[in-house]
C-alpha cells in the first residue's frame, strides 16, 4: 500500500464545490474518476478541507491511498491526462502512511481579491468580487488589526454552523493593493466555515464606510454573526497553499 | 447625430471573434444588439479592428453614429446593462464627427502571455499559451532586438493574406518575466493579419533551442511566412490599448 500527496489546482466556477454530492459535478468526484481510470480501482481521496461551489484552488492537497505501483512523476502525468482542463495536478509525491492531507495539516493560506472600480471586468468575472463604489483602504488595514491573533472568531462564523469550539488563531491578515485589484492574504492554523468570506465581507463594509474601523473590535467581541457584514461571493476566494511539517506557520507564511 | 467612442473589455473565449459573421457569436454582433435594445435603431459600428476567435481584449476601441440623445455616462451603463458579462463598456464619450475608431488609430499595444512550466494551469486555461519546456529568456531577448524598427514583415503576416505593403514600424517588442509567466508586449502603429501570434510563435522557437536568436534576422530578411516559427494559440493574446491623437506612440506606450 502506497500513501500519495498530491497537490491540486482547480478553477472552481463550474462546480458545486470540492467535496462529493449525488447528480453534482464536484472536485473530488472528478479526482476520484480519474484515479479510477489510472488505477482501476474506486478510492476516497483526502482533501485538506472543502472548498465552496465558485472557489478556486492554487494549492489544495490531496492524499489517498493505493496499491497501484507508479512513480510520483507517474502520478502527475496520468492523472491529468483523465482530469478535465479546469482541474490539474501540479504536484505529487509519495508520503508515509501516516500523512493525512486532513489531519497533517498545520495552516492555511488564502487570498481574496476584490476588483474596485466602477465598471465590472468581464476578463475577472469568476475570478474576483467587484466592489463599485471607492473602498477606503487606509481604513480597512486599520480595522484587520482587530482580527489578527487569537480569538473566538463566532461573529464570522456561517450561521447554522459550530465547530466545536470557534476559537481561531489569524497569524496573517495583509491588504495589498495593485492597481484596481485589492488582494486580502490570511493565514492561520485553521479556519471556521465561511470566516475568510465574512472577515472580507466586513472589511469591505468598512471600506465603504458603513462600519468604523474600530467597530470591528466590538463586532469580534460580540461573537454574534448577526453583527459583522454580509458573505463576501466565493468567486474572489482561491485557496493558496497548505501547511504541513514543523517549521512554523508565521515564518512559512511571510506574516 | 451623435458620434460616440466607447472603450471595450471582452473575454473572447465564447466568441468566434470580433467581426460579425451569420450563425456564429461574435462581439460586433453582441454590441450591436446592445446598441438595438437600448436606442431601438439597427447601427453598424465599427472597431479598431477585428480581433481572432479566443483573442481578448482590455482596451478594445468602438465608435458608431446615433441619433439617440443619451449621456456619456449613460451609454455606458445602459449598454452594460444589455451585454453578456463576457463584454463590457468601461469608458463612453462623445467624440467629434470626423472620428473613427478605425481611420482614426495611430497605434496599438498588444501583450501576449505564455505560461511556462511543466504542468498546465486550469486557472489560465483560456488566458494564456502554456509551454511545457523551458525557455531561454535571454536567448528570446536577443532575438527580439532584430524584430523593432520598420521593416517588412512579410514572414510574419498570416499565410493567404496580403495587406498592401507589409512594412511596419514596430515600436516596442518588450519581454518580461514573473514567475511563470512570460509577456510579450508589441507596440506599433499598425500589425499585419496574425503579426503579433507569428512573432511570439517565433521567439518561443528561439526560447526552445531551434532557432538560434540571429535566425531571426535571416527569417525577417527571407520575407517568407514558411521560414518563421507557427503562429502562437489565440488564448494568450489581449488587444491592451489602441492610440488616437498627436502624440507620439513611443511616449504613449513607454517603448
Amino acid at each position: 500500500m502506497k500513501n500519495i500527496k498530491i497537490t491540486v489546482e482547480y478553477d472552481g466556477m463550474n462546480y458545486a464545490g470540492w467535496q462529493w454530492q449525488p447528480d453534482e459535478p464536484t472536485l473530488q468526484a472528478e479526482l476520484e474518476q480519474a484515479i479510477l481510470r489510472v488505477t482501476g480501482r474506486q478510492v476516497r481521496v483526502t482533501a485538506s478541507g472543502r472548498t465552496d461551489a465558485g472557489v478556486h484552488a492554487y494549492g489544495q492537497v490531496v492524499s489517498f491511498q493505493t496499491e497501484a505501483e507508479l512513480e510520483p512523476y507517474n502520478w502527475q502525468g496520468a492523472l491529468n491526462h483523465f482530469l478535465p482542463d479546469d482541474m490539474a495536478v501540479i504536484h505529487a509525491e509519495e508520503v508515509g502512511l501516516e500523512f493525512s492531507a486532513r489531519h497533517s495539516a498545520r495552516g492555511k493560506h488564502y487570498d481574496y481579491i476584490v476588483l474596485n472600480r466602477r465598471t465590472p471586468s468581464p476578463l475577472l468575472r469568476h475570478r474576483a468580487w467587484h466592489v463599485s463604489v471607492p473602498l477606503d483602504v487606509g481604513a480597512m488595514k486599520r480595522a484587520a488589526v482587530h482580527l489578527t491573533g487569537e480569538h473566538d472568531f463566532s461573529s464570522f462564523q456561517a450561521s447554522g454552523c459550530s465547530a466545536n469550539h470557534p476559537v481561531r488563531e489569524l497569524m496573517l491578515l495583509k491588504i495589498s493593493v495593485d492597481g484596481d485589484l485589492i488582494t486580502f492574504s490570511l493565514g492561520a492554523s485553521a479556519f471556521l466555515r465561511h470566516m475568510v468570506r465574512n472577515i472580507v465581507g466586513t472589511l469591505v463594509e468598512v471600506g465603504r464606510g458603513r462600519f468604523e474601523p474600530d467597530d470591528v473590535a466590538d463586532i469580534l467581541a460580540a461573537r454574534d454573526r448577526t453583527r459583522s457584514g454580509p458573505t463576501a461571493p466565493p468567486q474572489g476566494l482561491y485557496l493558496m497553499k497548505v501547511f504541513y511539517g514543523e517549521s512554523p506557520l508565521e515564518e512559512d507564511i511571510g506574516g
